[in-house]
């Protein structure tokens, strides 16, 4: 699979750390992602209800870093909102009801132009980290909704989990693991490697390299290979390749 | 929505306790609800990948119980062999493959058939009751494969979370609390009431009558009302009329 260059992500694990504000704890790395250059950055804040509430937040967190906000849900035509953007951030809720209505809007082809052809820095946390992958096959949210499709944005040709979580080895609760459960997804044939991104973690895609940054490790998943465990800083790029 | 009688269901939490063997919990009530009438137990094991293994589980289990057990997967035709069964189980695992498996080889209106008509006992666990209900839209299950929709059997006309978890008070992991999953369905417009049934609960249903048994309270969500707690032994006629 050959992606066409530049291509820039910023791919978040969660919005909110346990005790900080929102965003909070990827301001540096928002700064250096968008960079001098962008001024106004658009918001899809679709996978929550309360769209207003969702922009009025990340409205305050942007404009505090220096950016200006415009929320697609105020424009009276999402495709040209998405035409005219010069810088995407997709906001976490329920993946399932994120990526419905992006199918439901026709958003899903004129997110891809921008961000593979016009280049334009795209962000995304926790349900908008899982759209921007090959698929939104190991989100953790229910299927509230159902989208005509699993098939996400596939700005990289793997998957992600957010908020990757370790067992808890006192529980006595018998539900299948994080880590279980991702290995029922790799039973499934063809299926590309899924990274587990912990709290605090994100990856920067920048062309054709992929950077672990944040606070935390990651576990990656390669179908019928055992998991391993990667320090902020690893380079992934070589996911990039894979398909 | 008027179903026709007879309908026998028990729609079991999860099959195995942290610390007890394969559906120990609920053997008393699966006994009862079998009875002396049945034979021979048809098993669904397409939750899980290894459907040998998870057979010969099933299978010394109900032995044990004095019932014979013929799994689904063993048959060169599953629909002939849900035509004739006596009984029904259908194993947990994950959810999404179980229900596209079902879609796949035709089953569904064959089991709904046997069951909603023919009045043969449906016995579910975990995955199993999931796609009992109306929908699978409240799984705790990743959509690891994309079934032709999220309608299920509709033997009852509600949902189900089965394992429901109450919130983990001394958690720093800011993930979506399970209360919190199901709410978000409810935001959705037109959405049923939603039963938690924690580990070691299960619903049993006789015709227009719905009691909670086993060992642990279950939670009730109504579109727009608090959640409310019932006890094991509550009576939950009430949610087979709503629709």
């Amino acid at each position: 699979m050959a992606f066409p260059i530049p291509r820039r992500l910023l791919l978040v694990s969660n919005s909110r750390l346990h005790g900080e504000g929102y965003l909070a704890h990827c301001e540096e790395q928002m700064r250096s992602f968008f960079g001098g250059k962008v001024n106004r950055v658009l918001f899809i804040p679709y996978a929550l209800h309360d769209q207003d509430a969702y922009a009025k937040t990340a409205r305050e967190k942007f404009e505090s870093l220096g950016y200006e906000l415009d929320s697609i849900h105020e424009s009276s035509d999402p495709v040209e909102a998405v035409r005219k953007s010069e810088a995407i951030f997709v906001g976490g809720g329920n993946t399932f009801r994120l990526l419905k209505i992006l199918y439901d809007l026709n958003l899903i082809p004129e997110i891809r132009k921008r961000v593979l052809h016009a280049g334009i820095p795209y962000m995304g946390s926790s349900a908008g980290t899982n759209v921007a992958t090959i698929s939104i096959s190991t989100t953790n949210d229910m299927p509230i909704v159902f989208p005509p499709s699993l098939e996400a944005l596939g700005f990289v040709p793997f998957n992600i989990n957010p908020h990757y979580l370790d067992p808890d080895v006192n529980s006595t609760h018998m539900g299948e693991t994080r880590e279980e459960r991702i290995l029922q997804y790799h039973e499934e044939p063809d299926t590309p490697p899924v990274l587990g991104l912990r709290e605090g973690s994100m990856l920067l895609v920048e062309g054709n390299k992929a950077t672990l940054l944040g606070r935390n490790k990651a576990r990656l998943f390669l179908r019928g290979q055992t998991p391993t465990e990667h320090e902020p800083g690893a380079d992934f790029s070589f996911l990039l390749t894979s398909s």
